[in-house]
């Protein structure tokens, strides 16, 4: 792992920046793009699939790049396993912030108003409680943080097949259990910068969006790194 | 194969039975999560396409860790096959069965009252008899534990790709068949965890799950580990 | 490519016809249960995947076994271009038949009555002139034997991940043009099967599904073996 | 990369030619043949997913012939990057602007009038400006040609799995949000072919799919081949 002082004079590091925040606009903007409505053709199949598959692409096109994760909590989840610097953790915070925003942005400026729905904010859906929207987002986001770190355990050769795929798949599955209650966030830049954008409505309860998916993120990727890893020290243990 | 002594003293073997755990409790908790239904969004292929990648997301993360089961018709399986030790098959079965009610448990606790539909149990369609539900079941379990077993036969070298995904597909595959006429089971841990908790009709004919699947699985693994594998009896005889 | 003398002496040619009976029963069974209909739960999109997930998990299974052809279109593709010997091509197709015919006979028996629709046969929309149902079957055939050539030339390296799953989705893509025309019979098995169970209107104009489907496949056959293989008369010229 | 005059004397041009010209009729036959509609049978996920898995198909079977662009924006992106001849580019794209024309006419043919809908051509739906529908066809084809250019990046060795499935799902992805805006054309060839065959309302604003996909697929290419191709003038910079 590089330290921050070694990342913070890296080009990589700058070039990483740029994907992670092309990588959360180009997801904004499709998939939150396929949650506006142009005479009910969306759905929640419609929806699942976008996001699913906007994840799988963006994390193959990017992964080298910057490691693809494009969502705080998976950074977050990094951060705590120390697989990645505080410096670079905070650069892609704002990256991904950013490109959050700029993707709502773009994504406003081409959806005809009469089209926009609430432009693939994130809110509880009538009649779920905050801690029932919290527990959903914090699992949703636990399994993908979890799949993450199973795809991204170098020390695991029983895998083959795409990697970002496998990813993006955790993604759909989530969604199609969990868009009609929370709107399945499960990425904080997602769910923010749409809220920043959207306004009104979309700031109801969003702190849920934050903590939820961030808790989750940070105990699925410890989870994962001391009790699953190929590495993880019960394996030493055995050794 | 490990013996069941050797199992029984091997830390690697309590971290499966963790693994199997919530492994079960996850698919429980989102697939099972995606058949309660806000507003009628919900349906045949938003059902089958979220248990078939909720079973290849799941697969694909701790199969270095246990192998993967996340279902005791696997586990009967490899146990019939002698791939496994009785004592790892038993705790399989008991961490599964305790995941399936844990994850519906949690799934009763997350889901608004008026939301819960009938809570993702299994139940056989008004109009289908005892005894095809009993061989709709067994069909399709033996599909997925047929290609669970193609799948993990480790002398094939003909085949590339997503093992995993191969498998959650079988699942979704059956799912699209058999979800309007069973519910399409596939996996008893599945099936009893939330007739656990949700109760009710959910036990009307529930032996049907256990038998048809557990049987299903069986049959299966025979078939393939006596005819079809690449070091089956068949082959031996012909060198 | 063994002799029809050797094929026939084989042990594993008999694994192989059992294989691909096994194939296209549950190729039926499956998929074709998909056609039936419990409350329109069935339509498109479902129909379309299931057909394209089982034939991927289908050759997924047996692919090492037998080829994993489980349709005459294939075989006969791989009859023309000299890949298999005659022997063995007439037994896989009589295997396929009854293999066919099986799945719909297990099916007919496990449908409630009132849910049967018409059994996944495939026929003629209303409005499809014969001419237009004929070219249907033939372009969907030859996009899929095609790509079943494509996928086994042994002789490419470019191509990773899973062969079945990219025959599969072939099969799906067609599907999700052709069900509302033709119903996608794509393999004469599968039209063959259920028409001789279920009988009636299945029998009108369905010689199309045999002539349109067998050409489609041979002329696809042809088609890459004499001018896209990799070692194709072109390319020996080339070089 | 073999200079135009080389190009023009390879008999592999003229075999790619014909891949080209095969490669778009199919898609255009299949994918647009799902945009017809029997019956309101045909919907946002039909659609999405058959041009997703057209192009994952067609891809993969032809990508070793002529590299599999069947898309005009694809192949400027290597013209502008340097990757192929102006003679390749050129004929490449002749050959894919008559396949859309051939598959367009051969799909009029096989479709009963009274069900052609639009034949799948691309137009601005009512209510989005002409510069909205520039703007999504840039960003969609942007999206695409830039998934193309991570996969094709031979330098990169973190990518398993198929890569023409990723490249159909980044075209799924993007389908899914703008199909009911634009029409979701992203390949010149593929709205240009459909319009000379269908022709009146096709062509109003056809110009949009021109410059905003080719504009789209320049602008991708050069940014991944400038900033994140592994061997890109940043790294060559940090060495």
């Amino acid at each position: 792992m590089a330290t921050s002082a070694e990342d913070i004079r890296s080009p990589g590091l700058y070039r990483a920046l740029l994907a992670e925040m092309l990588g959360v606009l180009f997801l904004v903007l499709v998939a939150c793009g396929a949650c506006t409505n142009v005479k009910a053709q969306q759905n929640l199949i419609t929806i699942s699939v976008c996001f699913g598959l906007s994840v799988a692409t963006l994390v193959w096109c990017i992964a080298n790049v910057s490691g693809g994760h494009i969502n705080p909590a998976v950074t977050i989840g990094f951060l705590v396993t120390r697989k990645i610097s505080i410096v670079r953790a905070l650069f892609y915070f704002v990256s991904q912030l950013v490109g959050g925003i700029a993707g709502a942005a773009i994504l406003m400026g081409l959806t005809p108003t009469e089209y926009r729905a609430s432009l693939g904010t994130t809110q509880l859906t009538q009649g779920v409680s905050v801690g029932q929207g919290f527990g959903i987002e914090f699992m949703a986001t636990f399994v993908l943080v979890f799949t993450v770190f199973a795809t991204c355990d170098s020390n695991r050769n029983d895998l083959s097949g795409s990697g970002p795929l496998a990813i993006g798949l955790s993604v759909a599955m989530c969604h199609l259990w969990a868009v009609p209650y929370t709107g399945a966030g499960m990425n904080t830049a997602r769910s923010f910068g749409p809220a920043v954008i959207f306004g009104g409505p979309a700031w109801d309860n969003h702190w849920v969006y934050w903590v939820g998916q961030l808790l989750g993120g940070v105990v699925a990727a410890l989870l994962y790194d001391l009790l699953f890893a190929v590495n993880s020290s019960v394996d030493k243990l055995k050794s």
